[in-house]
């Protein structure tokens, strides 16, 4: 491949909430040579590495990285944690979950699937329903995806675990913080999660190729008696080896040189700070929006995600055409819609390496190409968010 | 962590057969910016790797890749094809071997394990009696190691399809060619593997995080039929998503960047030349341990690896001494023994992005570690290596 | 110094008209390993920038590259084609051809300096005027600023040639392009500009480090008699080692690399098409200055530059307290007001690797400082930027 | 260029005392995206640069930073402290000594030129004879290259110093450390020198670009009365910019970014280590050119250099065919002989960034090549080598 083919002059805006922005001081590391992930020098980074991600996660619990995609991660979590047949509790949320529920189906699982309409996120009064109504605790497990990427929605994390605990229900809760680990408060001990799952291309900054396991006590006293038959995602040899800095398998040296740096950028600026910014970050963008005179995917602003907000097309209008017109005319890439809600939607990433004037340049193009495809819109929608920005700017 | 820790002067040698030397060419080709990979320019870069990665196995097979370390695409090729309780044929030729063996234990498959010395390779008579010995085909295959990376032995992939042939006998050749591929000849196509499994880190001259199977007709047919529950390494979600240049995943982008340079790399130098590259750097490494009047891991020559040579050591001496000695002085890093042969073996590898002189370095360094450390051995290691380096120089 | 301090999450904007943004691919290049300056692929690598780079200055005369800055340029050009005492004409047009005037002088040359407000650039009636009252040829140089950086004023080079070929006068034209080449257009041969000044890293697209005089067949006559002492700056060893693609100093290798890319990229998109680049982002940026209601620093509008934009700030209001306030808020870095129009001017550098969605950016960061600082001015201004921008797009 | 022309498998060896080896981690840094070098954290960095800067060359007094090569720093040495017919004592010490002459003569200055057979350093009984027939302090200043780059000489500083003084004369004594700076103790206010000269690429590590001027007291006192008209290099300007952090001229950004670096590397490791560090690599290389039967360039072993070693070839056979030979076959590039001993010298460079085991290549590099071009020789300069590395390696 010549590097020609994808010369744009200036600097392409990826704002798809799949990767993030990796900032330069990330890509930076990792162009460091390989080194010897047997040798001393490693394991200290590895031991370091395992000590601060979990500020980010605010556990105390070990957080455990494979060499795999998000997706892999959400089978890690299952395969540990449940027996085949096992029935879990979920709720069609968008299309990750929905995804997410498909690994758990293929792998065998039972899953109790609460519909949705990919508009609204988990209502806690139906977790304790439904928990209510399985007084045997057949139910082995809740799961939910914190952030839908899809969907933009943001699940509300302790309103679920309370309602968890109103039922005197012994279901471990799983979530899935993909999109929201980094950019989004997610309290893995203080709202009493049993595995939060992750990876590295979000709110970490990084590319894509780590998957993360967070594991309660809870979750850790479960999986002895798992019944799945496991071997790449076990949670036990990955425990034991990262004690003393290795891995059971060869682990992405260089990715985990990026780590370094992207847990060196998020704690000094300091984690709530993080999320403190993409809250205003995402303010600005639904100001947008809101003045633009479009929907939003979730219907219930209470739900409105502070990663990224997908934008419902007027009826007649489809939103990957909306896309292929701002890649060609602007370089910018915004997420297509998932599943359902293809063509319906798109979405403006504004997680990860953000600041206030890549997010304007960001609702600019949005707005240009609104124009020009004809979408019915009002404008001034970047106006108000710029005296948004500006209003809340930091003296 | 600071830099400065890991600094000395100098460039560090990295002569564990773990990921080997990244070429500075790939390194910078990884720190690219992250891009959309659902865009039309990521498809087209997965496209054109996927075409010309298939002249790296000599096959017009699919290759399919994993956001996974190799012990993953092990899991992938064994959760494939078979089912729980089938059968396999296997054997201990040293320790990833052996750690394969595990995998497909712990995914609950019968193994029928052929113990060995860690000092000889498979030996094709006994794949074929073995076979015979199976009329009704409950063996659904055989898994070999096509390089020991623990004992640096290469194993004779062609004879043991003929044994195969000669019992005719059904069963699937699994081949773990993940420190072979990119060093040594190996002929996806022509010698009738089944499955290939490789990884990045090795002879692909990348860092660790892509798993790798190469998947002939047959095996894609068992895999119709084969009983695992599966999601992640699920082939046939891949299969189809390639087609168009995506992934059912988020692929590991910036490896995928590093990866079209290393093709690049490899097919500008042509592989025949590859191949003939390590097999005359191998060679000097030999020349130079014979020299030394020390002993190889493998006991039969025509067994000895092209990207490593595993060196044992004398009576009462430990390895692991002599490479921390080697480390701290001389700021090497060579590969470690591993399972049975801990402490008994150190290994230098010769695989990957590699040159005469860095080799030559390398030997210095461990005929200065070998007096240092006071193990037995005679003089005139590198003398002899250059001798033959010299000779064999391409005009 | 820790990365840390310079750390603020997000992508800083760079709109100094000093360096222009770095692209990644240019930086990638930098990075490769330093080679032999004397070696035979160093050699090839200096004669295809040396032949490539004359369709920037499209010119078929040689193009002398120094290590220096461009002030460096400045007194090649002045010590290889004068001699001390000689009488130069020259123009005020704001800092740089005050600084160039100073360096003139400092040499020993008697500048023959017209006066200016910094608000205009050269009356090419004024330079026939002062050629035409100097019959025996006295005025050996005119010395003309192509783009003046400090106050975004663009001179016409063809009417100043023009003048001169009016009054018959044999001065050399030497024109400065230092922030106009590969933004605006400039034709060294048509023109017939006797020496171009130049430098890396404005529309080259390159860190700062390399100075660059093209030179034609006059300019190198006159060079034979010039009676200024030289050593450094002299042509005559530079001209004769480039023959074989070598230099008489040991050359900025990885800047090489840097301008290899950047060749690359430039030819790749036509230098038409550059130019018509800038000239569409600087109409966007003037649109929304005008739309502000904020004066320009140049009065004739058929003067103003595409490379930058100098904005006059309205009367009791600081440049620097502006500039200040929205790089500490927003993270762009805007030019400051250099000599006599410091703190009355800021300027807004949309040269070298630039695209829509970056102008935007820049120009939404502009807004909203204006408005936090206080500074009168009307809304608007990034709304009909961005309809110019939406209406001129390429389909 | 493609990248492919440059591709050969494995790491190139560059041995030229030219540029230096450039440590990884200086790449990465000048990879930094170009900042605005009028704000305030790059005056920060400007200053925390000028202020350790100094550790390296062991002085209190003000080190000048110009965007030059080398001979452009000798340039600014001479115009700020002399004027033009001056007299100057200088001694042919080989081809950069010759070459500085030059400049000074091209200058209009008067050099006293002490003949030499570019095979011995400088005489201080010389120094002190030629000092004391000028009662009238003519001489205004004693020009010597501390490190012959092109012979391998390294002359007695402190000696020369002492004959001054003997001499009671007045004359500055200006130093070129440039292939000495950080690699050989050059102790600027100790050994009583005016102006040291430098630049970036040799033992500072760093790519080419950066010329530099130490000056003493009675050099910045002597710069008021200098003669020459000056610009560019004049020192002043740039003392009274760089109090604040800042340049008289636009400065090489991404290689002060590599200079951070590459001072935090030395200044870790110490700079009593790091000359000690390249005496012992200069004894080793010297050992094994001993072994060879091989003449040394100088002929008085206390002029041995510790930054490179030149060897003297045997009559009738070419240094450059040996060079070329090595540099096909193990993509090893070596220094060529220069000027006077062009064809008769090749040089090993063993400054800037350098260890045991890539020294122990490229001397295996160089005993492979004598062999393969037929220079009669002696073996066993590699094991010789090795047996004082080992010997002397710390515990």
């Amino acid at each position: 491949m010549t590097e020609s083919a994808a010369f744009k002059s200036g600097r392409h805006f990826l704002q798809i909430p799949g990767p993030s922005n990796i900032p330069d001081r990330v890509l930076r590391a990792m162009s460091k040579p390989t080194a010897d992930h047997r040798g001393p020098e490693f394991a200290a980074l590895t031991l370091s590495i395992l000590d601060r991600i979990k500020m980010v996660f605010q556990t105390s619990s070990p957080v455990l990285m494979f060499p795999s995609s998000g997706t892999g991660a959400w089978e890690a979590a299952l395969v540990n944690t449940l027996s085949p047949g096992d029935r879990v509790l979920a709720f069609e949320t968008g299309n990750f979950a929905t995804l997410w529920c498909n690994v758990a189906k293929r792998l065998g699982i039972d899953v109790d699937w609460v519909e949705g309409d990919w508009r609204h996120g988990v209502d806690p009064a139906v977790v304790e329903t439904k928990l209510a109504e399985d007084p045997n605790g057949e139910i082995k497990a809740v799961l939910v995806v914190h952030n839908e990427t899809s969907t933009g929605i943001t699940n509300g994390i302790a309103a679920i675990r309370q309602a968890i605990d109103n039922a005197k229900h012994p279901a471990l809760l799983m979530v899935d913080g993909i999109s929201s680990v980094g950019s989004i408060d997610l309290r893995h001990d203080e709202w009493g999660v049993d595995v939060t799952i992750c990876c590295s291309q979000k709110g970490l900054m990084l590319p894509p190729g780590i998957g993360i396991n967070v594991v309660s006590d809870k979750a850790l006293a479960n999986s002895q008696s798992a019944g799945f038959a496991k071997s790449y995602w076990d949670w036990a040899p990955v425990i034991k080896m990262n004690e003393k800095g290795f891995y059971p398998y060869t682990p992405p040296t260089n990715l985990l040189y990026g780590m370094d740096a992207a847990l060196d950028m998020l704690l000094e600026e300091g984690i709530a700070n993080v999320f403190a910014r993409h809250h205003r970050l995402a303010e600005a963008t639904r100001t947008a929006v809101f003045a633009w005179g479009l929907e939003f995917c979730p219907l219930n602003p209470s739900e409105y995600s502070d990663s990224l907000t997908a934008v419902w097309m007027p009826d007649g209008h489809d939103a990957d055409e909306l896309r292929k017109l701002i890649l060609d005319r602007f370089d910018m890439s915004l997420g297509t819609g998932l599943g359902k809600v293809k063509g319906r939607v798109f979405r403006i990433g504004h997680l990860g390496d953000l600041n206030d004037l890549t997010l304007a340049g960001t609702l600019c193009g949005v707005e240009m190409g609104l124009g020009l495809a004809g979408v019915p819109h009002k404008k001034g929608g970047v106006d108000v968010a710029l005296q948004y920005l500006a209003s809340t700017s930091a003296e």
